[in-house]
């Protein structure tokens, strides 16, 4: 049994339909996967980092990462989020990591390249 | 010889440290890829649209694919970047073609399960 969950934090807005790919992304992603994903939002949109990390701990999940869907560490990530984090630290017993944002993983340049090329053969046929 | 070519196109920000992971990326990409991958921005940071795809021209380029890097198409993928894109297109004699944004492509989510489940494997070591 896993004890560990990974949270998929996005930005959030006040405009509603900015939210539908980030679910489909959430939906697309946990039959993938074994430990469970859920989305998350910074600001401007529910579920927050502390509501889901509630819902994780009841679950029995002692260890949570935190995938930040943006492409670049800016304010947000260097002081928003982890104040955000240090704060729900207090209330929840669970050990929370924030990771780098997505796009500064290797597994994102990949996901490039291979857009690129797909989209060179395309134009190729 | 190629004549497409490829812009990542990022928001764009008035902080100057949030350039540098963009940057980055297209730095670590265009070795990978046989056709030439430049970035602009839409607003705040320069290069914009309008410089690359001039630069571009002059090159010899005709057909040039615009790739957001965005995780959703909100108000600026809907309207702004189109309404740039028809502008150029008026002084430029290329193919101007806006693609999905990068967070809508199967390939972002190979990449994100990709590294949910090298996050597992870390955390059983």
């Amino acid at each position: 049994m896993t004890h560990s969950a990974m949270i998929l934090l996005a930005h959030g807005s006040s405009d509603a339909r900015w939210r539908a790919p980030f679910e489909a992304l959430e939906r697309d992603l946990q039959p993938r996967v074994e430990k469970p994903v859920v989305l998350a939002f910074m600001e401007l949109s529910e579920p927050s980092l502390e509501t889901r990390v509630a819902e994780l701990t009841a679950r029995g999940i002692t260890h949570i990462e935190v995938l930040p869907l943006f492409f670049a560490a800016g304010r947000h990530l260097r002081e928003d989020v982890p104040g955000q984090l240090e704060e729900i630290a207090r209330d929840h017993p669970v050990d929370l990591q924030l990771l780098a944002p997505v796009g500064q993983h290797p597994a994102f340049v990949d996901a490039l390249a291979g857009i690129v090329e797909s989209r060179a053969q395309h134009g190729q046929i």
